[in-house]
């Protein structure tokens, strides 16, 4: 089977069942579903708070095959994955599902579990390290489900993803679960990728080594979500989990793509008062929030909101007026972390407000300009963040897909050539981000705008831009790069990688 | 058939259907389910904002036997619900079920749809003025069903209500449905009593007088819950729904009550750092904040929460720093409001957080004290706060029966003797509250505890205090008042009494 991009698929995959073909990022509105949710109440005098996450599971009747689901606020800092499935190995758990919002380097531990049978399957977003590469060697015994950051709310809360125990990394949380990110050694901020879990796992497990008086407001999450509360030594590495600023490239080349892509945005007509914008914590990413503030403040613009993982640089924006609020669903620096806590309009917002497509509008839908990555676009226009070129996984969807779907104008800025390699292929060696949702590729060499937005063809024809066709962008590159050998794929899938609406967008195939 | 309190319930009321008796006040934890939500997921594009009511209902399907709802956040300034009950009438829209979470005299012109059948069927937590008039004379169709704040989102939650669709009275709402009360003519606070309307409607509308530019952060309730936003000329008088300020009552013997409940209090051994106490916005339950005021101030005591209906007088204690935090359901005054908005542990929760006893631990749980009134009390210690002492409706639990259940220590402040009658009877005419969940009450004549509570007796007997039976102060109210006649009543059932776990407490008869 082939689905709407071409892309072979079979009917069913062993490991993941029926398959659902991609169909069109915008097809899947409609009727849906939230499901019900399974709740132990709690009476007065009951207690939830244990020593140790051993305590909380003598408590838990235990069970082969359950799903159990970690956020990943603490990104490459979290020790709470780890500690949990360690415990439950011990225990003599096997055939466990690891419901990780991201799996990051540090996690590396899961491949001995995935080997010994412990672990069997995976859900993520986002993997990178060593896990990431145990699953492309097809270690795992089913294939990882790779999804989006706001694919995985709606896979939770449409049931389609039950969770038998969620386990909260909590920066702070009192006696009776009401959790926030905003303190503690591990302080992260927004906890907007733990929300669904909470909401929705038969058991909600608040994990923290920074227990406060009761009671922890402002709350993040409700003790209503929470049964127990169990508290360590240390749920992270503050190393790992927050950077301590994040930075804008200093590449000129990088510079040279923010400022084209600066003009762009700007050509397009959205740089105006009510401005929504998003971008990443990346080099680039940054600097083309650097140029669209040079641009608001000589041109007096007031924006909306910026929204997404939160940078101190956004937060700069915001306190300067330039954005009227601020939309986090992740702190990615210590500045974003200190700003959520005190800016009573850098709002809060779950993974599900986010980018879940089946509720009654999120976030994404209201975004006018987001500013994306990746690792190879084809001439399609669809975008590859998920593997590498050497057919490896080394990341994912995380809110790519989501924003680019929600978006007025999708613009991917990257080098034409990276590590030797034209960014811009035939064909992607995994669709990521259907080329529907994607409008404008600005590299260092010229700007390809998707054929489908005659508009911005006709906007940006009008400035000096070095607007090409996306196959005269492939060509310049291979002129530099070369083509690039095909890789050599068995036929074993070793990941399915579905769209926010729950198709599959693609397989990731075991490499030769 | 009689339930654990004595009280005369058939199995089945028509218009109700099966009776589940009241069993107890803690015997119904476990294992609970809420339940699935339908979502009509919007696109990105879709728009969601409509000038009136009319056009959004032009938009919906409207059928005979719908269940709508409203909040009762504006209280007596209300214009929303009458205002759409009117349209669906002129819709020729019939046998509705109007869920609100209570309701006041600006509702009288209800009484006219419900002779005319257009509302057959009323869910309330409170209910004073015409409507509860003409409910107590048997003229609406289906006996009222009468529950708590917290039963209300047990209800709505566990599906045993289902509402087709909420409308929320919404002082300020973006063009995409997020709502708060903060800001706008309507400025309420807090919408706790809103959130499960919100989140298992069908479908949802906010109604507002002011619309605000996106996003209308801080967010109370999120575009994710609603469906439609309808821009009204005014939701409701100013005047009606919040008290510019609230008062300490100056009668002497509200004093003297007071000044007792705050002896008692202490002598209980809860008045210490971490003390949590919740009362009403009352003259006397506000005297009583007062009393411990002084004792916390001069006994250097740090409290961690107060709770409730939240009153300037309690923001007072807060920002002194009596309290560590505050958690809102509904703001009584000005000052609250005004609060709510700007103090960073002023913590609004939803009314399933306040007292549902299905959730895995409401905030009432939480509660050392609470100060609460009664219009009847019985020598079980079963409270009246439903039906006057003329057998008609003239109030409801509200919070009385949550907050009862939750707390460590229930004090019943009262006068023994009010309207010549005295508040002391052998049996309530109409049980709200349960007497195994009420401790103490206090009168100007004396003090009654609770003979389970013998710690409570001891610790009391040491002090000058006059602890009497309740049999000795009903007597000496008798002896003041005379004994009340019994009051004349049908068969017929006008309303039924719903414990907050949905068991059957009591029957409301009408009077003959």
């Amino acid at each position: 089977m082939k689905n709407i991009l071409g892309r072979e698929i079979p009917d069913h995959i062993e490991g993941y069942g029926e398959v659902k073909p991609f169909e069109g990022a915008y097809v899947n509105y409609g009727n849906k579903n939230k499901i019900g949710v399974n709740v132990s109440s709690v009476a007065p005098g009951e207690q939830k708070l244990h020593h140790g996450i051993d305590s909380v599971l003598d408590n838990i009747e235990l069970k082969d095959g359950m799903n159990i689901s970690f956020h990943h606020h603490l990104r490459n800092g979290d020790y709470v994955l780890n500690t949990v499935v360690d415990q439950l190995a011990r225990r003599g758990i096997k055939d466990l599902t690891i419901v990780a919002s991201s799996i990051f380097p540090v996690h590396a531990p899961l491949v001995e579990h995935i080997k010994s049978g412990v672990v069997t399957g995976i859900y993520a977003a986002y993997m990178s390290g060593p896990v990431a590469n145990a699953v492309s060697k097809g270690i795992l015994k089913n294939p990882a489900i790779m999804h989006t950051h706001g694919g995985r709310a709606r896979l939770i809360e449409s049931g389609d993803l039950h969770i038998d125990i969620a386990f909260l990394a909590s920066p702070s949380s009192d006696e009776y679960g009401n959790v926030n990110g905003l303190l503690g050694k591990s302080a992260c901020g927004a906890l907007g990728y733990a929300v669904a879990d909470a909401e929705y796992a038969d058991i909600t497990v608040a994990v923290t080594d920074n227990l406060v008086e009761y009671p922890n407001a402002p709350i993040e999450i409700s003790q209503i979500y929470v049964d127990y509360v169990a508290v360590v030594e240390s749920i992270g590495d503050p190393k790992g989990i927050v950077s301590g600023t994040t930075q804008i490239t200093k590449d000129p080349v990088g510079l040279k793509i923010a400022k084209m892509t600066s003009e762009v945005m700007k050509a397009s007509g959205l740089v105006k008062d009510g401005l929504s914008f998003q971008t990443g914590a990346g080099g680039i990413s940054l600097a083309v929030a650097a140029e669209l503030k040079k641009i608001m403040q000589k041109e007096n613009i007031k924006g909306s909101f910026a929204a997404g993982g939160i940078t101190g640089y956004i937060v700069d924006m915001y306190e300067e007026g330039l954005f009227n609020a601020l939309f986090d669903v992740q702190c990615f620096d210590l500045k974003a972390v200190e700003s959520c806590g005190k800016n009573p309009k850098h709002q809060i917002m779950s993974s599900s407000m986010y980018g879940n497509p089946n509720n009654k509008g999120a976030v994404v839908n209201k975004l006018d300009i987001m500013i994306l990555g990746a690792t190879e676009v084809d001439t399609d226009f669809n975008v590859n963040v998920t593997t590498g070129s050497d057919g490896n996984i080394m990341g994912g969807s995380g809110g790519h897909s989501d924003t680019a779907a929600g978006s007025k104008l999708t613009i991917i800025v990257s080098k034409l050539v990276k590590s030797r390699l034209s960014v811009i292929k035939d064909k992607v060696t995994t669709v990521t981000t259907p080329g529907e949702t994607v409008d404008v590729i600005v590299t260092e060499r010229g700007i390809a705008i998707n054929p489908m937005r005659v508009d911005l063809i006709e906007q940006l024809s009008k400035t000096h831009l070095p607007i090409k066709t996306i196959e005269e962008l492939k060509e310049e590159a291979e002129r530099i790069a070369g083509k690039a050998k095909p890789i050599q794929l068995e036929d074993d899938i070793v990941a399915v990688v579905e769209y926010r609406d729950g198709t599959v967008i693609d397989v990731v195939r075991k490499v030769k």
